[in-house]
């Protein structure tokens, strides 16, 4: 019997269409070193820029319907300077983590060895943000008037639900309890304090079911001071959409950079596929040149393999790209030969 | 002939009422040793924990009002675990910035010698945060319905006004026209439309005025990543109130920590009093025991004086703070240690 899981690759802008082949190659080389009887069946989906340019659409009604028959979707980046900021976003990015569901945006934090910390004592970092990914600031509520006059006003609504802050709070203490059994959660109750209070006692009421878990609460604010003086105080950390969205960049770079952050979007009930990307952008500045660095992809790769249920497949990627790290000298090596470079390592 | 400038006096809670004296007491000192024919005058205002706890009351409308008639308020910090999270910080600090106008929260980020920073490759880091101070998601807008029921809903309304944006946005122009001509403003127009587009928009009108100055956007996301692997780059940042809470205390952090983090806010129409006070809380679990680093109150006694146009005096305690920071070697001093050395170093 194999296991077929389909998926929908969706490259995009920019540096996707450079990493993405590269995590899927490291992806598809690893299930056959795995000897495990799984095999992926690819659906390109054309979304991005230049589809816009000459179509105007971004994924339409029928694309998001048809992405929901896949297993899972790997994704590259999506924005280009062309573009209105804002389109791409909504229309794409935004557009499936809403349409399915996309609950737990999950973004691991990990300073490997060999890799270089812009912090002078980094220490032992090895922490994963549950970041919201379907409310808070993101919904697009809002709007203005008197537009592009000096009496202009312009709001954004920051829209949170029980069901909506439970479902990433549960999924925190799951893996908390998995973990290291530290939860921090994160926000700025002082100030906003009808979502802060919500997030509050969602956290104390769902924290009631996991008395293992020690749970800390840090503002955002004080959360990104520690982030770069003592972020091995983290095991689990979650947080708002907006929140985190700013905290897991930053927790990139305190990693060594974004150009090796891996994030699934998770749908956690099931109800239609999650979605894995690198943290990073499309990265116009130095898109087709060959010389972005594919590990977020190939990392995402992994974590996509672990969300299909291939642990071994998850865990020799993971231990493949470790080991790569550790040796990188700083010789230059282009986006494939980066991949080829994990690809031979896996065993 | 004196210049008297009377002076709202505001310690509030834990080490407030520990480095405001040093902040005077330097402030004073300085005055003296240039000098100008100045005086302060102080009145004390209580705000904070005991007297909540003692008569529920924050700062009255009254006092509001009457803190109009000084020329300044020089403020400690604010804020207890007894209390419940948003009392004090909305009744006392939110209630000031907005009533008075505090259009703009003016926050220098220096690296000074002899500071040790938590990156490894710091570089010069000499830049300004104007963060806008009285709207954004700080108004307190918003509410909840079925509140702590699986249904409820609670809102933040982020508040944006040309009005509002364009005060904060033509005072960091000022400031980097003086400067090194260098403006970054940061949002994150690519999911916030409504309001980051009116800051697009205003930042587009305001700068017509300043061809000189060079103007740069950055996502929030990437100033986060930018502040630890570049800070260099920085001159004047300006930014809406949340993302200017987030990037200050994180900039606090690269160049040494809130301990010497100073700030203003500034009503930049002159229709009320401007406040000064350090970027740190009130640290309940170090208060009481003399071991709270006074130099963020005394620059921001450097800070107002400089905003009173006593230039001299407020250059003297920068001097004096600088080489005081330049000699430490990790001595141990108490607060009023710290305060009577620098003041010691004036002239
Ligand atoms: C591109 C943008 C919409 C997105 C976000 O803000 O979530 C990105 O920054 C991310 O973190 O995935
Ligand atoms: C105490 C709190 C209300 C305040 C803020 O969020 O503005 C503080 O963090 C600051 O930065 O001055």
């Amino acid at each position: 019997m194999t296991m077929k899981f389909s998926i929908a690759v969706m490259p995009g802008d920019g540096i996707g269409n450079e990493v993405v082949p590269e995590g899927l190659k490291v992806l598809n080389r690893a299930i056959e070193v795995s000897g495990e009887p799984a095999e992926l069946e690819l659906t390109d989906y054309d979304v991005g820029a230049s589809r816009w340019h000459e179509t105007g659409e971004t994924i339409t009604d029928e694309e998001l319907e048809s992405l929901r028959k896949h297993d899972a979707i790997f994704f590259g980046a999506c924005g280009d300077p062309s573009v209105p900021s804002g389109v791409l976003e909504r229309g794409v990015i935004l557009k499936m983590r809403f349409g399915l569901s996309h609950a737990v945006n999950l973004r691991p934090s990990k300073l490997f060895s060999g890799v270089t910390s812009p912090l002078a004592n980094p220490g032992k970092i090895d922490f994963v943000v549950v970041r919201e990914g379907t409310e808070g600031s993101y919904t697009g509520m809002g709007g203005s008037v008197r537009t592009d006059t000096p009496y202009e006003v312009a709001t954004e609504v920051s829209v949170n639900t029980w069901y909506g802050v439970e479902r990433a709070v549960r999924d925190a203490f799951e893996r908390a309890q998995a973990r290291n059994k530290k939860l921090t959660y994160v926000h700025k109750h002082n100030v906003m304090v009808h979502a802060g209070h919500l997030w509050r006692r969602v956290v104390e009421k769902v924290g009631a079911e996991y008395p293992e878990v020690a749970v800390n609460y840090e503002h955002t604010d004080a959360c990104t001071i520690f982030m770069v003086t003592d972020p091995s105080r983290y095991d689990v950390i979650v947080t708002d959409n907006l929140f985190g969205d700013i905290l897991t960049d930053l927790a990139a770079a305190v990693t060594g950079g974004i150009g090796l952050a891996a994030s699934g979007n998770l749908n956690v009930e099931g109800t239609a596929p999650s979605l894995f990307e690198p943290i990073h952008g499309s990265a116009p500045d130095i898109a087709g040149q060959q010389i972005a660095d594919p590990t977020a992809s190939i990392l995402s790769g992994a974590l996509m393999a672990s969300h299909l249920g291939l642990e071994v497949v998850a865990k020799s990627i993971e231990t493949a790209v470790e080991s790569d790290l550790a040796d990188r000298d700083g010789t230059k090596r282009s986006t494939a030969e980066v991949g080829d470079a994990i690809a031979a390592r896996l065993s």
